[in-house]
C-alpha cells in the first residue's frame, strides 16, 4: 500500500474533526488549530516502543494504539487540561500487515473517541520495529494547569485509586491486573476535577510512586513525608506499589483546607502523607528515607 | 547517566525559554503556552530514523539534531507560519556516549536559536537504534495559513530555489550538495513573505516535485501543467529535480494578478508551470503525464 493511500485511510477512520476549532486536520504539512479566549494550551509527547512499552507477541494491535495515546493522554490528566487533539508518529517494519495498521488506529480512536480528543495528524514512516510517538495538545483555563511545582509545606498528599497493579499484571500476565497492564486508563474526568479543587501540585505516576513523589517534590523545592497508607491493588505488594510504574493514577497535592472528596469519578482518593520544608526532592516513607528507586530509562 | 540528570542537561542548554508566552516549558508533564488574540496555531510532526533518514556514519549527532528540527520547521514555513515552540522525543541506544546527546542537543538548538523557536520539552527512552520525533508549533494570523487546498485554475506554480540538490549530495557525498543533504535550511523567511504576499496554496518539497505537486493538486481538487522551467541544481539532472526529495523548498501558487518578485530572502523565485482544470492531481509536463514517481515511505 502507499503512504497517499494509507493517509486517505487513517483520514476516513479518524472521520470529522470534533472540534470547530480544528480549522484542518490531517492532510495538509500542518494541522491548525484556533484557540478560545482565556485558555492557555498544554503540550506533552510520548515515546512508545516495541520491546520497551510492549511486545508484539503479548499485545494487539489495538492494544498498542490505546497504550501510545493514554500514555500522553495521562500528561494532560496531570495537568487538568481538557483534550483537544493529537498527532500520532508511526514507524513500522513491512511485514506487519494493514489489517494491524487498521486494527492500531482503531484501538487508538476508540480512546480518542472516549476522550474526546482529535487525531490531527502524524507522519509514518517504515522501521524494522514498531516506534509510536503521541503529541497530546490540552486546554485550561488561563492560569488554571495544575503543575509539579506547586507544592507547599503543609500541604496533603494524595492518589487516585490503587497502586503496583500494572507491574503485578505484568508478572502474572492474568486477569484484572494484566488488563490494567494493557489498557491503562487516563484519569482526565479526575484531573479536571482536581484543577477546579483546586490540588496545589499535580503529576501522573508512569514511572513509580518513589520516582515521581521525589520528582514532585525537586520542582515544588520541598520534601514529604508518606505514612503507611499507600493503597496497594489487589494481589500488588508495598514494594510493587512504592517503586513500579506504568499505572497512570494521579499524585496530587492539596492544602488542609481543601475539602478533598473521598471517591472522583469512581476511583477512591487516598490521603499517603504530608508535604515537608526540608532538602528539596527528600521523601521520607515512615522513619526511612525513601530512595527514588522507580523505573528510569536511562538507567 | 540518569534520566533526570539528562533532563537538567538539557533544560540547561535549552536556556530560559524564549517567549513570556510559553509559560511551563522542560520539567513538568506538559508545557504550556497561552496563545495570543488573533492567531491560529499550526502544528506538525517528523520522525527521523536511523538508516531511513541518516546513517551514524555519515551523519554527526548535530547534523541529526539539525535534519530532525529542519524537517519539522520546513512544514511550519510551507504554511507561512513564525515558529513558537518544538517538543523533541528521542530514542537512542546505550552505546552513545552523553556526547553524543550533548552534541545532538547542541545542533538542535543552534537552529532553534536561528529559528527563533523553543524546546519546550519532550520525551527520551533508550532503544537499539536513534529515533527522532519532533513537533513544532507556529503561529500565523487568523484564517491566514498557506494550505495546500487553496489552488485555483489560472494560478501561477512556482518554486523556491532549486531542486535535486540534496540527492545529488548524496551520491556524490561532497561540496554544496552534501551539505544541503545534512543541513537542510527550512525556509521560513520565505514563507511568511508568501504568507503575506499572499499565496494561494503552498507545501514543502520533502518528497520530491512529482509527488509533492500531485498532491497539492488531489487537495486543491485540481490537475497543474508544468513548464520545462524547473530550476536545476549545479550538477544535478532532471530527473533528480523532478522525482527526488528532501530539498525542503517551497512549492506554491499564487493568482496570476499577485506581484511576485524574482528574488525572497536571497532564494530565487522560479514559475515552473500553471495551475489548470482537469483530473484532480493529474500534472503534465510539457506534453506527457508526469507520474508521482517521488519517494514514497511505504512503496
Amino acid at each position: 500500500m502507499r503512504e497517499t493511500e494509507i493517509i486517505a485511510r487513517i483520514r476516513n477512520l479518524a472521520g470529522k474533526t470534533n472540534s470547530s476549532r480544528l480549522i484542518t486536520g490531517i492532510g495538509d504539512d500542518c494541522a491548525i488549530y484556533r484557540p478560545r479566549p482565556g485558555e492557555d494550551l498544554v503540550v506533552t509527547t510520548d515515546l512508545t516502543i516495541q520491546g520497551r512499552h510492549f511486545q508484539l507477541d503479548s499485545h494487539t494491535a489495538a492494544d498498542v494504539g490505546h497504550l501510545s495515546l493514554a500514555r500522553s493522554l495521562s500528561d494532560l490528566a496531570a495537568m487538568g487540561a481538557e483534550p483537544l487533539f493529537c498527532l500520532v508518529s508511526l514507524a513500522l517494519p513491512a511485514e506487519l500487515s494493514s489489517a494491524w495498521l487498521k486494527r492500531f488506529y482503531t484501538g487508538l480512536l476508540i480512546l480518542a473517541g472516549k476522550s474526546d480528543i482529535a487525531l490531527a495528524g502524524g507522519d509514518l514512516s517504515r522501521f524494522d520495529q514498531v516506534v509510536v510517538d503521541v503529541m497530546c495538545c490540552g486546554r485550561v483555563p488561563r492560569g488554571k494547569a495544575l503543575t509539579r511545582s506547586g507544592a507547599r509545606p503543609g500541604d496533603v498528599i494524595y492518589v487516585t485509586g490503587s497502586l503496583g497493579a500494572s507491574a503485578l499484571g505484568l508478572e502474572t500476565r492474568t486477569g484484572h491486573a494484566w488488563k490494567r497492564h494493557l489498557r491503562p486508563q487516563p484519569r482526565l474526568a479526575a484531573g479536571i476535577r482536581l484543577r477546579r479543587l483546586p490540588a496545589t501540585a499535580a503529576m501522573d505516576l508512569s514511572d513509580g510512586l518513589s520516582l515521581d513523589l521525589y520528582r514532585l517534590c525537586l520542582e515544588s523545592g520541598v520534601s514529604a513525608q508518606l505514612d503507611e497508607a499507600i493503597p496497594i491493588a489487589k494481589g500488588a505488594t508495598l514494594e510493587l506499589a512504592l517503586h513500579a510504574g506504568e499505572d497512570y493514577e494521579l499524585l496530587f497535592t492539596a492544602s488542609p483546607k481543601s475539602r478533598v472528596p473521598a471517591w472522583i469519578d469512581g476511583l477512591s482518593i487516598t490521603r499517603i502523607g504530608e508535604i515537608k520544608r526540608g532538602k528539596p526532592g527528600s521523601v521520607r516513607f515512615g522513619k526511612h528515607i525513601l530512595k527514588p528507586l522507580a523505573f528510569d530509562h536511562f538507567s
